[in-house]
This record gives C-alpha cells, sequence and structure tokens, in this order.
C-alpha cells in the first residue's frame, strides 16, 4: 500500500480487492447489479433515491426551492441510498442509473416514468418542467448553463481528487495532495473572481448554478467539508463567503440538506422525505444552525 | 517530490512553483489574467478558440456535423490556443472563460455577443440552436441529457486522475494509479454494458451525448489515450470498440479532430480552421486513417 519508489505498474492491471481503503466495498471495476432488489415507490410525481452528499443535496435543495415556490407538482418521496452498504448496485437501482450513483429520480408525471440521473441533468431536467431557477433572457440562460457545467467538471478534482487523498485515502501522499489542493484553489479563486462582480453565478438571479455549486463550494468556505478550511485558507476567498452565507439563508436550502442525511446531529437527520411535515417542529428548531 | 512514507500535510497549503512536472506552466493556485491581450476575430458567426484535446474537439466536431447538416448559419473560425505557451490566461481568454481551459466560444449572431465555456455548455448550446443532434422526445432527450452530464462528470477521473498518474505525473504512483484505472475501468464497463443494448448512447440516433463521449472513451479504446490501451484491456469493452468505429466514420467526426491539432502527423493538422475548403486535398487524403 505504501508507495515505494521505483513503482512500474505491471503490464495488465488486475483488480486487488483488498486495496482501496475505506471505499474497497464501494469502488469496483466492473458495472451492474450485484443483488437482485427493488426500488420502493411512493404516492408523489418524483421519486428520488438519494443520499445528503454534496451531488445529492443539489437534487433536494433543488425540489424544496420549487416546493416552496408553490410547484405542487413538485412533491416527492425521498428514499435514502446507503452507498457504503451498496445500495446503489440494487437491479433496481441499476434500472434507473447504470452509472450506480446518488442522486437518481424518476418522473411518474410522464406517460411513461422517465429515468434522470447525474444531479446536473437533474437540475436542467427540473429547471425545463416547472420554468424556474434558469433565467429565460438568452445571455442569462447561457450563462446560468456554462456555470452548471463547470460545476459538474470541476468539482471531481475537489471530490474525487483533493477530498479523497487529503482526507480519505489510507495513507497521506503528497503529491496528489499538492495537484489537487492547487487546482480548488484555483477553482475557489475563479470563483471568488466571479462572485466579486455578480450577486450570483448567473448574475443578479439565483438559479440552478448556484443549487449545484453551494454544496461543494460553498460547504468548503464554510469549513464542512474535509475539515480542509485552514489548509486551503478559504476565509481569502471573501466573494465565496458572502455569496455561501447568503444561499443558506434560504430556508429551501437548510431543508433540502437534511434529506437523505443519515449521519452528524440527529435533529439534522431526516432519513425519508415523503410530506412536507416530515420536517417536523424538532428539526425546524435546528435547521437555522450551519451544516456540520 | 518523492513520496516519503509518513508525510504529513502542512497546516497550511503554499505554493511551491518548482513542482508540478511538465505541467508546472500550466497548473496554478489562482485565476485570472497573467498578461494583456485581445483575442482574434474573424468574419463567422461562431469563433472559437480551442486546441484539439478530447475536450476540444467536441466542438470543432459538433460544428463540423452541423455544417454537414446544411447549418450554414454554423460556419466557424477556429483560432488556436497553445496551452503550453499560456494562452489561456490572457485578458481576452479570460473574458469569454474565467476558467481559462479550452473550448471557450463566442456566439456573433445574437444581439450582442454571448460567451459560452465547458465543452458540454457549448454542446449543449449548439444543439438548442439549430434543433440537430438533441432528440426531440421526451425520454430520448432526457437520455441524452443524462448521458452528457455524465461525461461531464466522469471524464476528469480518466484525464486529471487516470491520465495523469499513468502518463504525465513526474514519478510512478502506485495507489494513484491503482484508483483511477480501477474507475476508469468501471465506467467503460458501464458505456459498455448500455451500447450492448444500445447503438448510441441516446437510443437509436446519434446525439450530443456521442459526441461528448467520443472523444474521450472512444478514443481510450482505440488505443489513442495515454498508451494505456494493455493496461485497461480496453478490447474487453467490445460494444465500446463497435460505437467508436461507428463514430469514426463520420466524416465530420474526423475533421473535427484535426482542428486547432498541433502535434503528430503534419497532414493530420490544421492550426485554425476559417473556412472549409482549409481541409485540403492533401490532409484529405489522410483523414481516413484512425487519429493516433
Amino acid at each position: 500500500m505504501s508507495e515505494s519508489e521505483g513503482y512500474t505498474p505491471p503490464r495488465v492491471w488486475t483488480w486487488d480487492q483488498e486495496s482501496g481503503g475505506r471505499f474497497a466495498k464501494i469502488n469496483r471495476p466492473i458495472a451492474g447489479p450485484t443483488h437482485d432488489k427493488e426500488l420502493p415507490v411512493g404516492k408523489h410525481p418524483f421519486q428520488l433515491y438519494s443520499l445528503a452528499t454534496p451531488n445529492g443535496v443539489k437534487a433536494t435543495i433543488m425540489l424544496e426551492e420549487l416546493l416552496a415556490m408553490g410547484h405542487k407538482e413538485a412533491e416527492y418521496d425521498a428514499w435514502l441510498i446507503d452507498i457504503s452498504e451498496g445500495n446503489q448496485f440494487s437491479s433496481g437501482f441499476v434500472k434507473i442509473n447504470p452509472n450506480s450513483k446518488i442522486p437518481a429520480m424518476v418522473d411518474h408525471s410522464t406517460d411513461t416514468p422517465t429515468r434522470v440521473f447525474e444531479s446536473g441533468s437533474i437540475l436542467l431536467y427540473l429547471a425545463e418542467k416547472f420554468g424556474a431557477l434558469l433565467p429565460t433572457e438568452h445571455h442569462k440562460r447561457t450563462e446560468a448553463m456554462n456555470w452548471l457545467f463547470w460545476q459538474m467538471g470541476s468539482a471531481p478534482f475537489l471530490g474525487g481528487g483533493f477530498g479523497h487523498f487529503y482526507a480519505y485515502a489510507p495513507e497521506k501522499m503528497e503529491y496528489p495532495i499538492n495537484r489537487f489542493a492547487m487546482e480548488v484553489k484555483r477553482q475557489l479563486d475563479v470563483l471568488n473572481r466571479h462572485l466579486a462582480d455578480n450577486e450570483y453565478m448567473a448574475g443578479d438571479e439565483y438559479s440552478i448554478a448556484d443549487v449545484a455549486i453551494y454544496p461543494w463550494y460553498g460547504a468548503l468556505v464554510k469549513g464542512v467539508l474535509y475539515e480542509a478550511a485552514e489548509f486551503l485558507s478559504v476565509h481569502e476567498y471573501t466573494h465565496v463567503v458572502r455569496w455561501a452565507e447568503q444561499v443558506l439563508e434560504r430556508p429551501a436550502v437548510r431543508r433540502g440538506q437534511m434529506v437523505n442525511r443519515a449521519w452528524g446531529e440527529p435533529a439534522r437527520q431526516l432519513h425519508e422525505r415523503h410530506d412536507a411535515d416530515d420536517f417536523n417542529t424538532q428539526t425546524q428548531d435546528k435547521i437555522g444552525e450551519s451544516p456540520e
């Protein structure tokens, strides 16, 4: 497991099932289902199968935003997918997302159910379906899309790169940590310069670009990802901090972050969500606090 | 530079400008321009600033496909951005893509010019503008979007992860190579299972999902990325190989791969493209061959 100097890769890579650290059971070199199990289906138009990771909460924030605007047709059931238990490899889950990643969603309001996977695809699908959180003016809409795609292509360097090597890998390796720390700081600076001149990512309107970027980069500057605030000097990105605090003030953002949350403070966990009343009084008292 | 065992990250990350290997001049922890220089602007509606990397050729393949369909309004000038020379950090480039990555495009056919950046955003922008390569039927369109976003979130593990550590990093490190090889093989298996049952990514129609995925995963199984074909046993992904060969038969794909290409065989390079005639007789003779 240690990084011996002079390592030479084999001619053909083979799967060593003992490697992989704490993610050995999650990461596999093969796709497809590992077991037969259908997904539950509730009463609402949208069925979400997810977990409150940064990618997961994009979908729940969006659905809560739509409901807060009065779009009753955006009612949803959110089912917990425990990725540490391999729920994403069930036959039912693979049918709606062959990539076995959360979040995945099914729209039962269409003539036949429509599967939607990839968090960015879910955000755009809902924005177009409800005509919400996507500017209609051409330049602003294009800008929202530019930044939505920016998030999709950039966050893997934060999550799959920096976060993995800084927080999760079985040992600390200097080169990968350095490589990904540099890139994440560059990304934060890109956002910081943009948010110095813009209230939100697409300009003066809150949009799906903010919903996509906040759970990763907003959480990072608020110190709730990877305990890396000091290491990355996140306080220097003052405009990102300003924007993150502004986004976090939205009740839908606070509710969205609780859904399918199965760790941390019990009062901030809502393992499944099937009704607006599921955010009960006890948890409502707590959601004014910053996320962990 | 070597991976000493027991490495402990410092409390605060700082920039060591000597590190970074062959990408030391490309990778920076800060955004924004490094020098003042405006971008050239040609006569056509679309101005593309790019390089023939996998992300770059997505845009040129798309524009060539549109022209092949007869959309004369898709005419474009393609200008070379030499990233090894830092062209992406010019004031002009940063104005149209604050993220300093190719490809970036400006649409001059709108009332005021519209900047479009991120390859996925460019593909969707052009598909919507011309009503092309995006299915109109709801389920198929959603599926094309799912896979378009899948590519954006997955390829960083191939390019920024596997490719970097396997081919470019200053020394070979076992853990990162292993981690990213496993993920790339999983992604190839996701595609392989999907393409076993589908002619193209979104079903029976060639779409922007194929245009997005081919330059990365098609090139990988054809052995032209990172010299990793044997290491990753790409021949096992027979359905991906079948699909890649089918996509490569398209003349627009072959032309698109030549534009802004500044390395390899001279006859397959077209540093800038300002007119359909720029693909001259000499290069036409060559584009029937597989890409390097």
